[in-house]
């Protein structure tokens, strides 16, 4: 596999931005063959600088629903553009999407548009504050709400004084989530819940409906708003709020990275018992106003209504699950697919700093199958069973040449922090 | 002037958007007749909704340098779309995008990109405080520096907490600046500018060169870090940042709007001594690593170190500003237009609620000119000395009606606040 160009663009972007990379899309945490730029997207597929091509399963960490380049819904962006994007006002289109999502969304009654997930966590809790006039959230401990210095992860250079009036509870645990509420007595502004349990490093998890229809009758009997994280599993899971399908509808749910299938939008959504505090916050941003992204979205959504793509990246992640969970126990490995089976994530048992999970990964990546040793993955429209038949064959590859190596792996030093080392 | 599409979306909106609209897009404070939905951009010409064409004075709050629909900057834009935007990492645009920046900024040695100024100056917020190790922020009253709960300028739903350990001085005041540094003590991580005083509803004022230069000097022997936030002002006053111009180098800058256009992308520059904290930080957003927006902002700082579109911009905006002191002048009225005259702020005297420069907006408005009442407009390299004098035309109308309908103008109830009201 050329890497040249790759390792030649990593020496040039340590010189010019801290650390050679930042954020989510930082390689920094995968194996070191691993590309950290890319130069093309084409459907289910992705080139590194160097030409090698990969069955993209990380869908850019979500917004990749209907394929890259997508032509309907990049015709829509470019046709927009020509008329108008980024100028002093609105255009008709910001109406017309959010009455496209309130009208899809069933607990939905308004909208307002931004750019990062982030964007829509933090306005939802500033609602949730601002409605209630109360300043305690509880949010499940290892859930990723955003990069914000309330809510990220690696909170070096934020203040515990950002970080305050947060409650912690266990996911799926109902009595953690009581204790938190009693907690918070007469403060609690808002329960935070992602659709589902997606953290990194570890196995995923439906949610639970008890747990669900808890957290909406705590806030019932408390006041408080439920908000529903849905910027990462938005309209992966269903074509509403992902909790709808255990019949319970938050105050406040967000959305980004996939509803205009790559283009930059997010949205925080409400019901009518969050108006108040929305139209009383401020919020804004220099391109939440852009025309393009929401003709985008409009055809993203047109695409969401009318075709089959959900029962599809279902078919085709079942297909995958079960023929890998087939594959691995040829070969006597325990390996764990969990979470809904389009949004899978996959571990290997006794592998505490992944050491398994980094070679497998690896071996799959030269196979040309881009998957992920410890985040949910993302299965894409523009997928076809073939394309899964293609990683179920990498993947026995990458089992076999694990059951060889697998004994005289060394240690992944960049993970050790997962051991506490 | 028709109005009829207007009304009919504002009725729409008012049902899904909470308050009808949000944040600075929003015309709840402009004059009634002001259109709140446009459908077209070009050069340096908008069209609302219901066709009503304006030369627009606020080039969308900034983003428009160049003019709206630019043809080399919207083709770097498509064209970088067909290969790839968002992907599973960043293209190698990111690199050059990141290179281009460092060589024309004098102070800077790194980039981060990401969506909003608010990501850009938080980022500068977090970075500062990672460096130094220290919490304590010191900025001027009533200066915009973004709209997270740490900033906004309508703190509804955002807590004391989240606002705490900042020290607020009075712009061009050393004593003041002085007085706040003392009380830091040692807990200063930094001290945040804007390139000049664009503060709202308020004359603008230059940057005191004494002033930036303590600062600066204040830095240095703390060892806090200097932020200039030139996302509203960058590369209209300079090809560098705005204090080079003043012999001041600031640690960070900050930077958006217009660096591509109107297309989405802002930054967060530094100097290697803030580049320590800002690798250990955690900021990431889903659009982040977008290529497109780069192509766009490679082209767009072409256009900027190969054009004369600065002293273009400087020419036109004396022109203007000459000219509406003399209409003014004539017609009797103490008329300030303050500011550097590319990003120029007009008020009338005494007119403590503005009832008078709502009036004129209106009247120019009328006649196709879009000018803002309270906030700083925008020159975009697209006008030419035949706008400046269309402009100067309808001023001399407005200011001639304000004369014959001045005595009798009403209150403006939505401006009370302004008076304490």
């Amino acid at each position: 596999m050329d890497q040249r160009q790759d390792r030649a663009l990593r020496a040039r972007a340590e010189a010019v931005i801290p650390g050679g990379m930042y954020g989510h899309q930082s390689t920094g945490l995968l194996p070191d063959d691993y590309p950290q730029f890319f130069a093309k997207g084409r459907n289910a597929h992705l080139w590194d600088v160097d030409g090698n091509r990969y069955l993209d399963f990380m869908c850019a960490y979500g917004p990749n629903l209907f394929g890259y380049g997508h032509e309907t819904i990049d015709a829509a962006y470019i046709g927009q553009l020509q008329h108008g994007d980024t100028l002093t006002g609105p255009s008709a289109l910001i109406v017309e999407l959010a009455e496209a999502l309130t009208a899809m969304v069933t607990h939905a009654d308004w909208a307002i548009f931004c750019k990062n997930g982030t964007d829509a966590t933090t306005m939802a809790l500033v609602t949730a504050r601002a409605q209630t006039r109360r300043k305690i959230v509880i949010r499940a401990r290892g859930a990723y709400h955003g990069s914000a210095p309330w809510c990220t992860p690696r909170p070096t250079g934020a203040l515990d004084s950002e970080r305050s009036h947060q409650i912690f509870c266990d996911y799926n645990d109902v009595a953690s989530l009581e204790a938190a509420v009693a907690e918070a007595g007469d403060d609690l502004a808002a329960i935070f819940a992602a659709p589902f349990k997606h953290d990194a490093f570890v196995d995923q998890a439906e949610p639970d409906p008890t747990y669900a229809q808890r957290a909406r009758q705590l806030c019932d009997q408390t006041g408080a708003m439920l908000v529903v994280d849905d910027v990462r599993a938005g309209f992966r899971l269903s074509r509403d709020c992902s909790w709808s399908r255990l019949g319970v509808q938050p105050d406040l749910s967000t959305w980004g990275k996939c509803i205009a299938n790559g283009h930059p939008i997010s949205a925080l959504l409400g019901s009518d018992s969050a108006r108040k505090g929305a139209a009383a916050i401020y919020a804004t941003g220099s391109f939440w106003y852009q025309a393009a992204p929401m003709a985008a979205a409009l055809e993203t959504l047109r695409l969401i209504r009318e075709t089959d793509y959900l029962g599809h990246l279902e078919t085709l992640g079942q297909h995958l699950a079960d023929g890998l969970r087939e594959r691995a126990a040829a070969q006597g490995f325990g390996f764990r697919v969990t979470g809904p089976v389009q949004m899978p994530l996959f571990l290997f048992d006794d592998d505490p700093d992944l050491r398994k999970g980094f070679h497998w990964s690896s071996q799959m990546l030269a196979q040309g199958v881009y998957v992920h040793p410890w985040h949910n993955m993302f299965m894409c429209a523009a997928m076809t069973l073939e394309d899964m038949d293609q990683a179920l064959n990498a993947a026995d590859v990458a089992f076999k040449s694990l059951k060889k190596d697998g004994p005289g792996l060394q240690p992944v030093a960049k993970m050790a922090f997962l051991t506490g080392g």
